[in-house]
């Protein structure tokens, strides 16, 4: 993986770069909607080339190793080659649907012992295990096994967690560096910096991360239920300790107001469901701001669903019909609240480059931001 | 609505036509996707154009009376501007729904009382508001409001029901005939032959509804779980007695063989819930054979899921990828296995058309059904 750092903005830290990978450049910032268990749920993988233009989507370890499984995606060629996505593929490490989904689980020094949410099978993940399964799914962005803490969590949890994060990860990057990818193609290692809102833990963890120098580091642990103020002041403290010359990806954030001020703030990578989920639920996002569609208000609105936006959902399909498919459960209607999201969050950070590039990041920003985030 | 005989198979009964209407021509034979409350379940409406190239599909006149609701649909103009569909659209009578889904009906000879099966709320179907839904929801194709009679049913029922459907049919007529299409199109109405599986129920009943000298005819109460052998003898007989300059539809049915057999029969216009209801439940149509996508038999097998059919979701999926996705309820396996099941009955009436057409009909049906109807 290569990083080239294109631009700076004066006004902010926001910066506009390149990373290069086997599979293929991404422009940042970036956003990278979630393919949980290898598909970007209600999405076909032409939708995500053409409609969406996503540079880079993630999988989900846990869900993958489950299912179908690592024979069949080893027998496939890898991801890529099982689900037809031949762009960059980032995937956690599995950790935390560990953590979220298997209520059944058991952590040690020595990794994670845990119950499948899908048949009751027993399993157990270690940073080493963990490197394994990547590189058998073969994601061109493999990321470490870290433990992430909960929220609120008492300061000496948080500290206990961060150190084991930290020898996890010594041994995630030896486990990663005595091994070669499957397929003939190159990975990476992102280790992850944790810390809860503890300053002081998340500037240690920062600099430690930091000196395993990988060539891209991400921020773990965040969007977690706590106020967007500690959000940003950890992502801020994070950024400026982190080294300038490689990406840095904050997982699991966040809504369009969350992207666009911790772009301003030197992140580089963004992913969540927010997007993909609250389309199934009929929240969309666009232009003009978010819309629920179970709302009456929208049961006679016969115009396009985001005119400004373009694309073929978004011009094609009014709000009525989209508020009729919704409120019937339809399966049409998951699929073009999911393509506007997404078409919605990759223009949203497509913008963000422009802008940065444009020298006017800042205040476009704040001009959109209001206009984005309001509830019609 | 215009119907043009091009060419009638000199081996067989089967007939290559085209029927005009004020949205667009349609070749026949011709299958038509079914779209409920009107989606075309999982499938985009470019995916419809493009991909699957329907030339007409159906709607649900007992789910869009429900929901949205007429006003909403009047307010759109009509159900094309509201879905986005803009070709032909041939609606039910909604008849066929109040008798399986609403479990709380009364039939009189005034019509149908009726509970919603949405909300618990009544409802009045008569043959003339079944006319006035119909002329609202601004379909190409209307039907008569008939009773569909179940299976197995007692001769005098049979031949009650029947008489009173051409009772009901007079009214249709009158109320059709008395109104006009509401958006500036033309529409027309089909009625349609019952008398169950009662040879000389279904010879009256077609004298009768050929008396009418509508545009089109159609023949109902078939499908509903009498033998193969029946179906074919009474669409046989019923052929015989409809007129051979206007397109002859067959409501409800059926399977790849069904169709081919009841076009060697004399029938144009198919439709039928079982590609898209069997592709939801991982059961897909390929020019191979059947499949059924949760046997472990397809788990790691990476060749495109029908190669020779050709087009984006046959040969850019593997039939792992669409196994996994089945399997694991993602709404990509729907997607996909649609796709795939409409492609394939529209690719089989396009080739019934040009083996009419080419004279060897009769042969090229005899020789391939056993491998489209084999369980691979
Ligand atoms: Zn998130
Ligand atoms: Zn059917």
């Amino acid at each position: 993986m290569k990083f080239s750092l294109k631009h700076t903005d004066p006004q902010s830290k926001a910066r506009v770069g390149e990373i290069t990978t086997d599979h293929g450049t991404i422009a940042t910032p970036i956003f990278m909607p979630v393919g949980t268990a290898g598909t970007v749920k209600a999405i076909h993988q032409r939708e995500l080339h053409q409609d969406i233009q996503a540079e880079i989507i993630l999988g989900n370890t846990y869900h993958l190793y489950l299912r179908p499984g690592l024979d069949i995606i080893e027998q496939a060629g890898g991801l890529h080659k099982f689900n037809g996505w031949d762009k960059p593929i980032l995937t956690d490490s599995g950790g935390y649907q560990v953590y979220s989904l298997s209520g059944n689980r058991k952590i040690t020094e020595e990794g994670v012992q845990f119950v499948s949410h899908i048949d009751g099978s027993k399993h157990l993940f270690t940073p080493e295990n963990v490197m394994d399964i990547q590189r058998t799914i073969g994601a061109d962005i493999m990321m470490a096994f870290d433990e992430c803490a909960p929220y609120p969590c008492e300061y000496k949890y948080a500290k206990n967690s961060m150190e084991m994060t930290h020898r996890w990860l010594k041994r995630c990057c030896d486990r990663f560096d005595q091994t070669e990818g499957k397929y003939g193609y190159s990975q990476t290692l992102f280790p992850i910096v944790q810390g809860s809102v503890y300053k002081d833990l998340r500037k240690k963890s920062a600099e430690t991360i930091a000196s395993f120098e990988r060539e891209g580091n991400a921020i773990g642990g965040l969007s977690v239920g706590e106020p967007a103020e500690e959000m940003y002041a950890t992502t801020d403290l994070v950024c400026d300790i982190l080294p300038k010359d490689k990406p840095r990806y904050l997982m699991g954030v966040g809504t369009p107001a969350n992207i666009l001020e911790c772009i301003a703030l030197g992140i580089d990578m963004f992913d969540c469901v927010m997007p993909t989920r609250n389309a199934r639920n009929g929240m969309i996002f666009t232009t003009q701001g978010i819309l629920n569609m179970r709302n009456a208000k929208w049961q006679a609105d016969f115009t396009p669903i985001d005119a400004e936006l373009g694309g073929y959902a978004s011009t094609h399909y009014s709000k009525a019909y989209l508020r009729h498919l919704v409120v019937s459960k339809e399966i049409l209607g998951a699929q073009i609240a999911t393509l506007q999201n997404l078409s919605f969050y990759l223009w949203l950070v497509q913008q963000a480059r422009e802008h940065i590039l444009a020298g006017d990041f800042v205040q476009w920003k704040d001009r959109i931001l209001p206009v984005l985030m309001q509830r019609l």
